[in-house]
């Protein structure tokens, strides 16, 4: 079975176009030829380093290209930010805090964002390889929390993760100028081919009531959601009182009416 | 992979070893050489027509032994008890509804106990053979609503039902005296081999505070199950002002925690 999907590319699409067309449908797409003003040009190494200043930033640093967030295989170390622009740069740093071929990557809002909310990643120099999983193949994903556990995406630990392969690849590399639309609910699996600097642009798919007040940055699940869970809880807490193997029944009986009442059907 | 399970066959069992060491391990078990009085030498076709006089019974005629209780391959009919019982015992039938070689079924109290209650099927006379499912195998078994759909566990039609094959097994033949454990929850599937007479008793497994006070039959789930379920149905409520990508994405995150908090992990 091909599990492997490439993402559609798109070239010169309008905002129109992009609204009532793309957006509906609610999948990943690669706008190619999207009027970014100068800054795919103009965010040279040298340019970044003038004006970015030698404010201190934390960064991580990892020995290899995937950082693991669920491990944590990268330290976070502090360097100016002019520094750290042109270290990011250098195939071989003379200078490193772990190896000479170390990886970098500045993050510069907050945590990583939940996939709650709709997400342009607008590629503006540099060179990423995107795979994108759909929410419906979360099943075989193995998370932990809201992340994955299978990083090493091109040669996963079968016996660790043995439905792994039944999730679908969307995949894509970004060049510079590229804008991936990613739909809230989507995981992805991002590796910089080479140094370069990406903006994400989040914006809430849902009308503003759907979601908590108090989450600035998009990160919580939307309030019904929580509160479906929150009472899920409740019916858990009164199954407790049974017997293991009452309990075990019942559960799966949840289980079930779960997936007989909410589940989607029309699964592609 | 072996999915037949012998259930164990126990000769002469004395009450307190049941209840010390065979009870407690909640798994059907076949008691031979249990002392059940004169009843299963005096219950002749004769002597049941003799005493049990000429009131009329509602009873299932079928065409095949194995009568299906979701689709009704059967059909009521009204006789005599007598009548009955002299008909149920022919091989072939001069006076007949469908067919000269029909079966005949009389279910003596209310409707088809569900699953919640423990049971002893006492075989006075007659030959069974019983199939049994865990409940932890609930989830191969097709149900609809507390019965199973796959009928023929002969020559199931695994197209139809292709998880059919993973559920064990749990197979006896009942001989006039034999007395069958089936605990609480676990399915059985039955076919007389030749008339005979059984008797079910059942009993409350847990505390009579876990059962709805209105269930005379043990028809009903323990109060407690029910709750879970009201609401649980409460929390998908909740996900219904959810658009259908996050009501199924949260649905399929409610399943992992079920899965995580109340499955049993003890499972063999």
């Amino acid at each position: 079975m091909e599990r492997r999907v490439p993402v559609l590319h798109l070239e010169g699409v309008t905002r129109d176009e992009f609204l009532q067309r793309i957006y509906p449908q609610r999948k990943p797409v690669v706008l190619k030829g999207i009027d970014l003003g100068t800054c795919t040009t103009k965010w040279t190494v040298d340019y970044l380093s003038q004006v970015g200043g030698n404010k201190e930033v934390k960064i991580h640093v990892s020995a290899v290209p995937q950082m693991d967030f669920i491990s944590k295989n990268f330290v976070y170390r502090t360097l100016p930010f002019d520094k750290f622009i042109q270290r990011a740069a250098e195939k071989k740093h003379s200078t490193y805090f772990i190896s000479e071929d170390e990886k970098y990557y500045l993050r510069s809002l907050g945590e990583d964002p939940r996939k709650v909310m709709d997400n342009f990643l607008i590629q503006v120099t540099g060179k990423k390889r995107v795979v994108l999983f759909s929410p419906r193949d979360a099943q075989y994903l193995y998370l932990s929390g809201t992340k994955s556990e299978v990083l090493n995406l091109d040669n996963p630990d079968l016996s660790k993760y043995p439905l792994f392969f039944k999730a679908r690849r969307f995949e894509c590399v970004l060049e510079a100028g590229d804008v991936l639309f990613i739909p809230a609910l989507w995981f992805h699996n991002v590796i910089s081919e080479e140094f370069g600097v990406g903006v994400n642009v989040f914006w809430k798919h849902l009308s503003s009531e759907c979601y908590d007040k108090t989450d600035t940055y998009g990160n919580k699940d939307p309030t019904a959601a929580s509160r479906a869970i929150q009472i899920l809880d409740r019916a858990l807490k009164t199954l407790d009182e049974l017997p293991e193997e009452y309990r075990d029944f019942y559960a799966r009986r949840m289980v079930l009416r779960i997936q007989d009442k909410a589940f989607s059907s029309n699964y592609e």
